[in-house]
């Protein structure tokens, strides 16, 4: 079981195609990044045009079954997510309307102060908001999953002690290992790791140590470590890839609509765009590099295939449906 | 198998229990008369909170294995359906979304014209529109059920054309029992069974011969009749019970939004609010007298069933899955 739980790209056949290529079971995509409610739908309604277009390549996965499914008929199945909550506005109600459509996953916050949480770029986190409480217990109930890839440290510390079900860092790295603002220190991964949760490895350059020169060995390694740290049931792979995206992607990813100003995000006005991916991951075709990578730290076949998506597979299990009970 | 495929009550536990004493297994509720999606969703989102709250009682259902689920755990279980087409807005898309959602009926006009075809109240009757097309192939690749209850004769016989799946007239009467505006004629109704359409035969005083004075016995031999003349596999019950409803809502369903002077539809100033329903029909718990006059007309107890329900369920089973091949 080969799984991304993280991409964004400008998605076509020739994406698709390579996600056959590259032996991809399932990928998460992201449908929002600040868009409302109806903006949402519209993001559902393209996707439903690729599954009835692509069907040969793609189809649309709400649970593992889904997904197994999918592989067995060669096929790459589509997970939802949500890197913000704007698509549920003000009203808790959409979190059901949403979990129906297929949403599986959803970032408390996105860089900045939500209705729900803290994101990583504001000043001061005060930890979770009244709604974002209230929202937890009612994504724990139907079984959309909590995601702080992009949240401030007490926020997300608070929502791990707080959710009654796992939740996950779908994509970001040891801060320990390079320091950037999105990469996630000891503490905070320890919280997500010790309530069941997941933590994705992501591959977008600005989160790598060397940035896009960083090597293919560097990042297993560092993969082995947090294995040895955390243990290897907790991790898998959220690349970021945003294959073939136009720079104004990043703009609408860091800006959306809430400044008139420019927010370069993790980049800078001298390197604004999207940098440019590791030699030794591309594009989904290069998921058997990764593979061969770990291998080569010393991982045993079977935990190298819990990380290429073993894992993530199994958190899907536990995770995609109602809370029992 | 007990189904009632209209009813657009005040919803309440009061509604639900007394759903439950008549022994009804399914009802097809209306969630939009001239709701746009948005507001369409805050429906669904309400009875979301109903299957929650009253989990003993009802449950949602989109396919006809889960109404024999709901019947084998003693639950009602609810069918959404649109009056209008209005919650689809002029976004096809938007089929396929509320599909998923678990809508199932959905009407192509109510009373006046709309994007896809003519209502019963306007003077003249074009027929399907280009959008109207459009739709009609959509909702029947994806199983909603084309529902012409409230539009006019031209639109409906095309509509029964042009539907490559069974339609439906889900509240109505033929009009030569009682001429009212809303009571179907006979090439109407012929159109629509000869596609393997059905109609369900509604209680609403205004559609009755005799109003509310309406005997159990004179309703249930028109009934027997249409059996002969159109042929029983194609028949069941729609309501159309409004119980417990201000008459505001009985003026909601009127003008909507789409004029500033009052219409007063079926009604008229002097009687302008939801009539009394038949001593023998006041709710729910009075399927078991329609049953009985039914075999007073000398039906035997399968003809009997397959009207109080049987039919609908086979319809749904043909109807609410996605097109084959």
């Amino acid at each position: 079981m080969r799984i991304d739980n993280l991409q964004y790209a400008n998605w076509s056949e020739k994406v698709f195609r390579q996600m056959r290529a590259g032996g991809l079971d399932a990928v998460h995509v992201t449908i929002a990044y600040h868009e409302t409610f109806r903006e949402t739908v519209l993001q559902i309604e393209r996707w439903n045009r690729y599954f009835e277009e692509y069907s040969d390549l793609i189809c649309h996965a709400k649970t593992a079954a889904d997904v197994e499914a999918a592989r067995a008929a060669g096929r790459t199945a589509i997970i939802f997510g949500a890197q913000n909550p704007s698509p549920i506005e003000d009203d808790i109600g959409l979190v059901e309307i949403l979990h129906t459509l297929g949403l599986r996953f959803m970032q408390l916050s996105y860089n900045n102060q939500s209705l729900l949480a803290t994101g990583c770029y504001e000043a001061e986190d005060p930890g979770l908001t009244r709604m974002g409480r209230a929202v937890i217990a009612e994504m724990n109930r139907v079984g959309m999953v909590i995601d702080m890839s992009h949240s401030a440290d007490r926020s997300t510390i608070e929502a791990a002690e707080v959710s009654n079900r796992p939740i996950a860092i779908t994509h970001a790295n040891p801060h320990e290992w390079h320091p950037a603002r999105r990469n996630k220190s000891d503490p905070v991964i320890r919280a997500v790791v010790a309530g069941g949760g997941m933590l994705g490895f992501s591959l977008y350059p600005h989160h790598l140590a060397g940035g896009s020169a960083c090597t293919l060995t560097d990042f297993c390694e560092m993969i082995a470590r947090a294995a040895d740290r955390y243990g290897i049931a907790h991790l898998g792979l959220g690349s970021d890839l945003c294959q073939d995206q136009p720079d104004s992607v990043v703009e609408w990813m860091r800006v959306g609509r809430w400044t008139k100003a420019m927010d370069y995000g993790e980049g800078s006005a001298a390197a604004p765009g999207f940098p440019p991916m590791p030699d030794w991951f591309q594009d989904n075709r290069d998921f058997d590099n990764i593979a061969t990578g770990l291998t080569a730290t010393g991982m045993e076949t079977a935990e190298v295939d819990a990380i290429m998506g073993g894992n993530w597979h199994r958190f899907y299990a536990e995770s995609f449906g109602p809370a029992s009970g």
